[in-house]
């Protein structure tokens, strides 16, 4: 059929995503997975959310809960987050806010209001493979942001995109506790960022979705905190904050928002009103509920629990990689990044992984959008046990050493 | 800004839906609105749904519930539609299913998968405005489908399309009780429909959010069954099914369906899991229990509910309105459409009918893509109680006969 290649041409562009790979790999039991990026269901708050879903199902609440609402998001829900963005220095009010069904929407539509075919994205490499996916769509170039180690000059970065048929549109990071590596970028770095962006006039989204997940050392401001400082007011900045409920209290609602500028906010509530209408009115007013009555509680309980986590599998990792192999001690997050030995391929280690020693991981060159950092991979510590992580890491490590002889 | 102008471009190509402006109106308690889409939250199964959270909450369920899960969407709830579909002609399986976060969704994947720029989809005159919305993002053109009256030749939709620039796409239709007219089409127009969907090879989107909304007369085929009869499996067929929940058990929750052949869900499972991963898990779990324990009863309930409304709005229009004024009389749905008499403008009588009058409706221009059909407006008769209806249209014919003698 004609209209069949056109799906296919669209559809095709986006790879298989992690979620659905770990969903596969954990239907075998017998694996010890890493691979996922997902909460330990087993300390979600279950308790605040029958309370909260009971509170918004009593007769007084539940035509407001079952019914159409505004494409904008519950205002109580909005009013929270100004409050919690205030204590990450992000002065804003309420019309600063539209709830998103998690920031993966929020990637998507700012993809689709930014991206023209050919317009180029800066990325880094490697990056979170959930915004490659959504900017897909829109038929983007990517190149490469590199804030850590050093950016391109603006006129270069410029240069490349005309070349390419396009216009530098937008920056996309995720500064803290970063998906895949687990690294935070230091405030210099943050500050280049803006430095950029603000010479070649572009958005720069700013991927939040850990921020809460600090473990130790000190926090560093938000990237929209430091573009407030310079231009006075969060609707002068050009930086669009994405944040998410679904690492601290849980995914399956499907509530993230989006904190910028009132005017992009504007054109993202037409956006949405558009393209779902609005998220739904009951898990709005029932993540309400839960934030306010049990945020702080359940962020202490899940970075302690995560706290120990990490330092268990670095631990491991430690006693059990062998010599070459490289990884990121995180300040938080879910992530630890390895380097394997120059040469070692992380997707055909996954595979022999998976079949000789049932361990799984996600190949690091998922994750880059030329595909390459082939010798890398990523490990999660935020769903398995400490025995799982002591065996599955011993596993891996006997694995590699093998890999390297062979 | 350079980013600002993109932003504007496309964001301000998408109108001010009905739903923000019902939302406005709805805070001015002495309107009487006949102007919304939505059901009434007091015939809502509040206990049922109750029974559905607190049972998606319980110790077992909510590590699901809260959880991430697969974009194609809960398998329970696809089976249940799966037999759904089956009783309304069109045999399919799971694969064939896709839960979105809303009919509405479902319009703004296909946009994305269907439509560049410069390509034209085929909508009635006048059609859902929320389509259009849409549809919109993706920078169609529009030509017009006419089912009931004669469609264009293909040839001719073909040569249009291509001196526009671009192709034929798909064709766009509610078929039973649209919205806004509420009419249904027969068995014979939907039959051109597919007629002329096979000869341009073009998908048909058949959107029936309103489809187990019938008070009378006998049910017309879903068109993706007539194809089905033709091709003879639902695999080799080219219509997209939306239906949706929203009518019938609550919107609030965004529960929407496409059933399609399996190499089109293929490609919007993909497009979902880039856009927003998933629909919320515990409102689909949510959902699956409400539509096994309560859809029967229910959909009973409100369409007895509706067809008094209706049959009491139809009366009211017989004893106030002046000659010159004619409307649809529909089988079921929420609309009945309005034709004023030649030369008197719905947008106008829509600003004297809040100011002089306090009701409110929806003028008929918002629904046509070419901004035709000045002379009609929409009356929903879903939320208003006897009393409104009755007083609504006592005030809407007094206000109509003094605009013709003026």
């Amino acid at each position: 059929m004609g209209w069949d290649a056109k799906f296919a041409s669209r559809a095709e562009r986006m790879r298989a995503s992690e979620i659905r790979e770990l969903l596969k790999l954990l239907d075998q039991p017998d694996i010890i997975s890493f691979a996922g990026g997902i909460p330990d269901p087993a300390l979600f708050p279950d308790a605040a959310f029958r309370a909260a879903y009971q509170d918004a199902l009593t007769t007084a609440n539940a035509g407001a809960a079952l019914q159409y609402s505004i494409s904008e998001g519950f205002p109580p829900l909005r009013r929270w987050l100004v409050g919690e963005m205030a204590k990450i220095g992000v002065p804003c009010g309420i019309d600063n806010i539209v709830i998103t069904s998690g920031s993966q929407q929020a990637l998507d539509y700012l993809g689709k209001l930014l991206l023209s075919p050919g317009d180029t994205a800066l990325v880094t490499w490697p990056t979170y493979l959930g915004a490659l996916q959504a900017f897909n769509a829109y038929e983007p170039r990517y190149d490469r942001l590199n804030p850590a180690q050093g950016n391109l000059t603006p006129a270069a970065y410029a240069e490349a995109a005309g070349q390419a048929g396009g216009r530098v549109k937008l920056a996309y990071l995720t500064p803290d506790f970063a998906n895949p590596t687990g690294e935070t970028l230091d405030r210099a770095a943050r500050e280049r960022v803006l430095d950029l962006a603000d010479e070649l006039d572009i958005a720069v989204i700013e991927d939040q979705a850990y921020q809460a997940l600090r473990y130790d050392g000190e926090p560093v401001p938000a990237i929209l905190a430091l573009d407030i400082a310079r231009k006075g007011h969060i609707d002068a900045t050009r930086t669009i904050y994405c944040g998410s409920f679904s690492k601290t209290l849980a995914p399956g609602l499907r509530v993230g928002w989006v904190c910028a500028a009132a005017p992009v906010i504007t054109k993202l509530v037409l956006m949405k009103q558009a393209a779902d209408l609005h998220s739904p009115s009951i898990n709005q007013m029932a993540m309400h509920h839960v934030a306010e009555h049990a945020f702080a509680d359940q962020v202490a309980k899940i970075r302690a629990a995560y706290r120990h986590r990490r330092d268990r599998m670095l631990a491991a990792l430690d006693r059990h990689m062998p010599e070459g192999v490289a990884w990121s001690r995180p300040e938080g997050g879910m992530f630890i990044w390895v380097t394997l030995p120059e040469g070692m391929d992380g997707a055909s280690l996954l595979a022999r992984a998976i079949e000789t020693e049932r361990v799984a991981f996600v190949p690091g060159s998922a994750f880059h959008a030329d595909g390459s950092g082939t010798n890398t991979i990523r490990l999660n510590f935020s769903l398995a046990g400490d025995a799982a992580i002591d065996e599955g890491i011993m596993r891996l490590g006997r694995l590699i050493g093998a890999s390297r002889r062979a």
